[in-house]
């Protein structure tokens, strides 16, 4: 398999070593051959070759069988509203060009974790959600404008049919093997989009009438999320809310430190923690290198269908916590057994 | 003064009757003459007009001091995204015609209900978050379109200069009086409209400078929100992201039931529960009436300038708290004090 290893911005460097080295060991330990090579993305991109998505990253890209990537962004451009070339278009163009619509956010909680959450452990116990988000549509991807005398701005919101179907499919295909529950989200109440969206979800939930469908309003399930999170299996929702209730549902994990995804399409699949680029925090050996670990655990079963070997890093990671090994991000001051590692002796 | 009541739907009927019992009960302690008017919007006005905002709805509120609202929606509404006329145009519609920009959440936390959250309440623990929402821009007010063969669907998000500056102004005034600490949450990483938002913001804070400004991705917001709800102070937001982060943090203050809200702009002010209709437990006698009388509270001072009749009121939510009552939604398990209320027997 030809592994491309994106490291991107900020910590995305430092944590994505220890991505790659976990698939190095499981094909050590299994007797499998990674090919890897590397491409450049984002502010690093931008610093090399003045362009976020080097063309010579995209082909790459096309090229292999699988993506770790590791993290956007840089505060420099956040600050200056109207730079016009930004790390992130690489990000959003990667998703676009290699089609990528569907991003599964598994919100996998480790006992161990139950503490270092700021949330109950009585509210969050028995969480198991499986996020679906879109990736290649809504207002990320429709027409910008600002005025000339920089009086107005604004971003298209829109979906296909076609897009929400795909994607729906997928979330329910996924449900059928949990608990057959789904719950797609939108905001149906005041926007057309969200009415399509609610209207292609309840056609294609027909075909599937034993997966029992909810839906519920942004709102609501940002403070369901919240409230009662044992509540959802597959939640559905649109690339803007689900960029929303992912960050917000990593603190039933404990933290975003924690979060891996796998985006996935029409051809090469992408795999990549939630979280960004820390900027703060580069450099100084501290990010925590698992959620890098557990998107190379979902790329070897996902993309590889090496469910066994995937397991074996996932369960790798449990042991380690159960140790009491910690990153600062998850370290609970309360227990006394942690010992605070840095992102090298974790990984 | 002149007021107008318009329950709206579902609960919205029961506990604004308490919202309206507070105002007249300080009407009569403190010696004020308040008249109330009622009107019909939302569902309860379809059914009876077939139009969610009546033009004497409208006019009524026009010629008002200021306006104590329930709750709008029904779930008949909701699962029918194909609905041309829908309750919820009502609201939207009364937010535009009496032009209120400024949405005020104030996240109050009484330290009787620190243990009915599913946050720790550690981490609550001192929490004080002033939400202001714009509420007649963004993606809520932008044109629609749906194609005729139902494969399409969009909505226009954007903001002009003037609609950013106007509640940033109230939002840093505010904070002045506060601890001086702004944060404009937005997605200026990915959407133009959000990068006019924070060039406008970053202006107006020169305008500030005794205030500190940060600015916040809206993802990173929902996830600080539960992760450290200390570090807000003021948070300045769009409608859609305010929309959705007010009510993930209803659960700070413990429930949903308890969070007041007012609308203001240029005219007369709208004074209402942040709750919806609640169709599933009305006219069961189930329902908050907090919210509601807050509201009343909110209307005291800001419509009227009566801090005191305000503070009195707030004070009685405080008092009744402390003496054990709850309503179900506020009750905890692990608390054997309380005694399990009504909606009238609360209010
Ligand atoms: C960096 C940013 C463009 C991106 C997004 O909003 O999609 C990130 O927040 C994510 O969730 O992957
Ligand atoms: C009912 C709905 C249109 C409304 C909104 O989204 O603004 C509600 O959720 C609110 O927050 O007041």
């Amino acid at each position: 398999k030809n592994i491309l290893i994106i490291p991107g911005d900020g910590i995305g460097q430092e944590v994505t070593t220890w991505g790659k080295q976990a698939l190095e060991a499981v094909a050590r330990k299994y007797g499998h051959v990674f090919s890897f090579d590397e491409a450049i993305m984002g502010h690093t991109a931008i610093e090399a070759t003045g362009n976020p998505l080097p063309d010579e990253t995209l082909e790459k890209a096309k090229a292999s069988d699988a993506i770790l990537f590791g993290a956007i962004g840089h505060a420099k451009y956040d600050n200056d509203p109207s730079a016009k070339v930004r790390p992130e278009q690489g990000l959003l163009k990667i998703r676009k060009e290699l089609g990528l619509y569907a991003n599964l956010r598994p919100i996998l909680l480790f006992d161990e974790l139950l503490e270092a959450s700021s949330l109950k452990p009585e509210v969050l116990r028995g969480t198991d959600i499986l996020f679906f988000r879109e990736l290649t549509g809504d207002v990320y991807f429709g027409e910008k404008t600002r005025s000339d005398d920089n009086t107005f701005a604004s971003d298209l919101m829109n979906y296909h049919r076609y897009e929400v179907e795909r994607i729906a499919r997928k979330a329910y295909e996924a449900a059928r093997t949990r608990n057959k529950k789904l719950c797609s989200v939108d905001k149906a109440n005041v926007l057309e989009t969200s009415r399509l969206w609610r209207d292609v979800v309840q056609e294609i939930a027909r075909e599937y009438p034993d997966v029992e469908t909810e839906h519920m309003f942004i709102d609501n399930a940002a403070m369901q999320l919240v409230k009662n999170p044992k509540k959802f299996d597959v939640v559905l929702t649109a690339n803007l809310f689900g960029d929303i209730l992912t960050d917000e549902a990593s603190q039933i994990a404990g933290s975003m430190g924690m979060l891996a995804s796998a985006s996935i399409g029409d051809g090469t699949g992408f795999f990549e923690p939630i979280h960004g680029s820390a900027h703060d925090i580069a450099g100084q050996n501290k990010a925590n290198p698992l959620a890098s670990i557990l998107s190379a655990a979902l790329m070897l079963d996902i993309a590889f269908g090496l469910q066994e070997e995937a397991k074996a890093v996932t369960q790798a990671v449990a042991d380690t916590l159960k140790a009491g090994w910690r990153t600062g991000d998850i370290a609970n001051a309360n227990t006394s057994a942690t010992h605070i590692l840095g992102t090298n002796e974790m990984g």
